[in-house]
């Protein structure tokens, strides 16, 4: 028996072929998607489904996937401004130092998934301490996950050696390598806080495991500087020659590169996440997206944490995916829209190696979709529906929110969780916040 | 009598000190603000006030200025997408020329302003047709607007030529010179599609009026080439030699000028727009706000028009305001939060000439106020109101806007008008306008 019907929307559907239906929906079975089509032709399972939703004024698409985030930062929003990536790392680390266990970590991880929920994100790679704490968090609001071992040289907030840092990565694994809703994943910092052969040995587990492997790249020019002061050469050119870089490897950011790294992204498989709310926050610069793109590699959109972005908003760092490199090029058509919806949909789901599962909206996949409001005073008229979730789309135009079928969001609110809980829980940690960096 | 009285809100007043009550509100009386104090300061005033607001949870701010729009092109949203600046003109006149009457003006000037007015825009300069229709769509849904006769050589939607232009002008002031929530306004459209006999006549005619003046000036490298190639001088420079800048004038977007075109800017005490979201969309390049701002040049905000942009959003052009030019420079200070929450309150208002009426909260000042949400997910926690403004807000934090006093938009919704009528009226249009450019 069918289970859910949704009709009457416009189904940007992500597939390969980038097929719209301007009057169909979608019909869902046991957590996946059974069929899509015009509305008229489902009125068979319609008749015989659990539940109907009326997708009329909205368009339907899956769910969004963020490929680089910290949610647990969330606690630090807004803490430490304006200064360059470098020195605000020190103070950042300082808060996180004084503020973050278990118990923090996954207060603050349920305030960043609740945004990026509420924003119609279905899935996020998230980098942070105590992961476990993080899949604890994504299951609280109804949300995927990728995520699991860190990998950082200095203490840290665990304070860790090596050794322990393998032992988190490896329990990590046993506790959710058959989760549907999680990606495992070894995640080292960066070449410039992890050492050569530490990052070897995390790529390893990775691939003893099956797993996904992503690190911070080639963020700024003074990480650059000190990558290649260090060994030699640059960042890119470091976690090449180390062996590092494969189709299973997500390189957040990828900002100061080359010609010759490009090509190396693009022989190797890697994927560049392209975090631009961040990047213009942190002065870190312009990534070379439409280079990166002209060359073959895969391209796909992160929020970063909300302590450089401010905030965790999919939908802004997609309009700027797709309007910033026309200003840094001077072509208009420098990036286009089909290009840009890609990096937060079925592009996310090919790094993550899910591209079966998630990604868009086609028979047999997980039922993750959205049901965006497109009736708004700053929303119509609406000519065409990719351009419009491209350049017109606000994250509080997302109205409804599936998992699996699950509605996980009902009219801009969670269903799974009291969410003022939570922000009163982080209310009443603000002063130690505060007082961490004093 | 006071009339209303809003408490217990975070008020950022963006006065000239830049005072922020960390628990305070304001006292109206006869549509401006008769006081500015801490909640306890506000006992009096409450306790015989015929309204009280309570502002827990939100932020106090002056209601946003936005010094740059085209709203009734609203009508035209996402019909023309990715093409550079003077081949997308091109067919967006069209588009105008086969649509644009009185009637369609007012309509698209609703859809545009109600957009505005939702997310807290209490003020706008807007260029477009028939202007009359402007302000008439402005008070039905209740915001001041700074608008008046247009300049353009070429016929264009109403095919006057210039003495049915100045005509026109002429009229719009007899109109409406005397109105309080009209700031009256001659506006050429720029200066490679009017001729330098033709500004000076629109300035003349400003002048006596005591009218502002504004155009489009440097906005892309393709009209910087097209003015110097006709007048042997740079736009700016054109502008300047032919009497054109004053304080009373405004230039629309300023991308791409040279130090000294910065320093004729300064000099004069004209006034450059930034237009951020319309620069990018439109491959215009990034304008030098902050060697702008270092040379004492005063800078404000725009949001183009719809057509370009493709949406209304000041909350994104902010963000914009103040992170772009960080990546473009590398220094992660390039634009304070102060400066750029001026350049869409208090610097507006003086590039409007109103700086004793409105942009800022201060008692005699007319109570054009907003109250934002900071209790969301993405919201807290708040460590900074003023960092929290312009790195976290979102145009749907905005839930409640005064207009002198009066409740214009309450919980997110207009007062004065249904704008569900407007939206059936565009849809129905949509067809026509689809076809206009086929």
């Amino acid at each position: 028996m069918t289970d859910l019907v949704i009709r009457n929307a416009t189904v940007v559907t992500c597939d390969p072929a980038g097929t719209v239906i301007a009057d169909g929906g979608v019909a869902v079975r046991d957590g996946r998607i059974e069929q899509v089509a015009a509305s008229v032709e489902l009125e068979a399972a319609a008749a015989g489904a659990r539940r109907l939703v009326d997708g009329k004024g909205h368009i339907l698409m899956p769910g969004l996937i963020n490929t680089h985030c910290h949610a647990g930062d969330s606690l630090f929003r807004g803490l430490v401004e304006d200064l360059p990536l470098e020195p605000w790392l020190q103070t950042v680390w300082k808060a996180e130092g004084a503020i973050l266990n278990p118990e923090t970590c996954y207060l603050g991880s349920v305030l960043g998934f609740a945004e990026l929920l509420l924003s119609g994100v279905t899935t996020v790679m998230d980098m942070f301490w105590y992961p476990e704490e993080t899949v604890r968090a994504a299951r609280t609001v109804g949300m995927r996950v990728s995520t699991g071992g860190i990998f950082f040289d200095p203490p840290g907030v665990t304070g860790d050696n090596l050794k322990g840092r393998i032992a988190a990565a490896e329990r990590f694994f046993e506790m959710f390598s058959d989760a549907e809703d999680v990606f495992p994943a070894v995640l080292p910092h960066g070449a410039y806080t992890v050492a050569p052969e530490n990052l070897k040995t995390a790529k390893q587990l990775a691939e003893r495991h099956g797993a996904l492997f992503s690190t911070h790249a080639a963020e700024t020019r003074a990480e650059q500087a000190d990558v290649t002061g260090r060994y030699g050469r640059s960042v890119i050119r470091h976690l090449d020659d180390l062996g590092l870089l494969d189709e299973r490897t997500l390189l957040a950011h990828c900002v100061h590169l080359d010609d010759e790294e490009i090509q190396i992204l693009a022989r190797t498989g890697a994927t560049a996440v392209h975090n631009p709310v961040s990047n213009l926050k942190l002065a870190s610069g312009f990534a070379r997206v439409p280079e990166m793109l002209a060359a073959g590699v895969r391209v796909t959109l992160g929020t970063d944490g909300a302590i450089s972005g401010n905030d965790l908003d999919m939908w802004m760092a997609l309009r700027l995916a797709a309007t910033l490199h026309k200003a840094v090029t001077g072509k208009a058509d420098a990036v286009s829209t089909a290009q840009a919806l890609a990096m937060m949909t079925s592009a996310g789901a090919e790094a993550l190696g899910a591209a079966g599962r998630i990604g868009s909206l086609e028979a047999g996949k997980l039922a993750d979709m959205i049901l965006i409001d497109v009736k708004r005073p700053h929303a119509v008229p609406m000519f065409d529906p990719v351009t419009h979730l491209v350049y017109s789309t606000a994250r509080s135009d997302v109205r409804h929110v599936f998992l699996s079928g699950e509605q996980v969001v009902r009219d801009g609110a969670l269903t799974r969780h009291a969410i003022g809980q939570t922000i009163e829980a982080v209310e009443r940690l603000k002063p130690r916040i505060a007082a961490s960096i004093a």
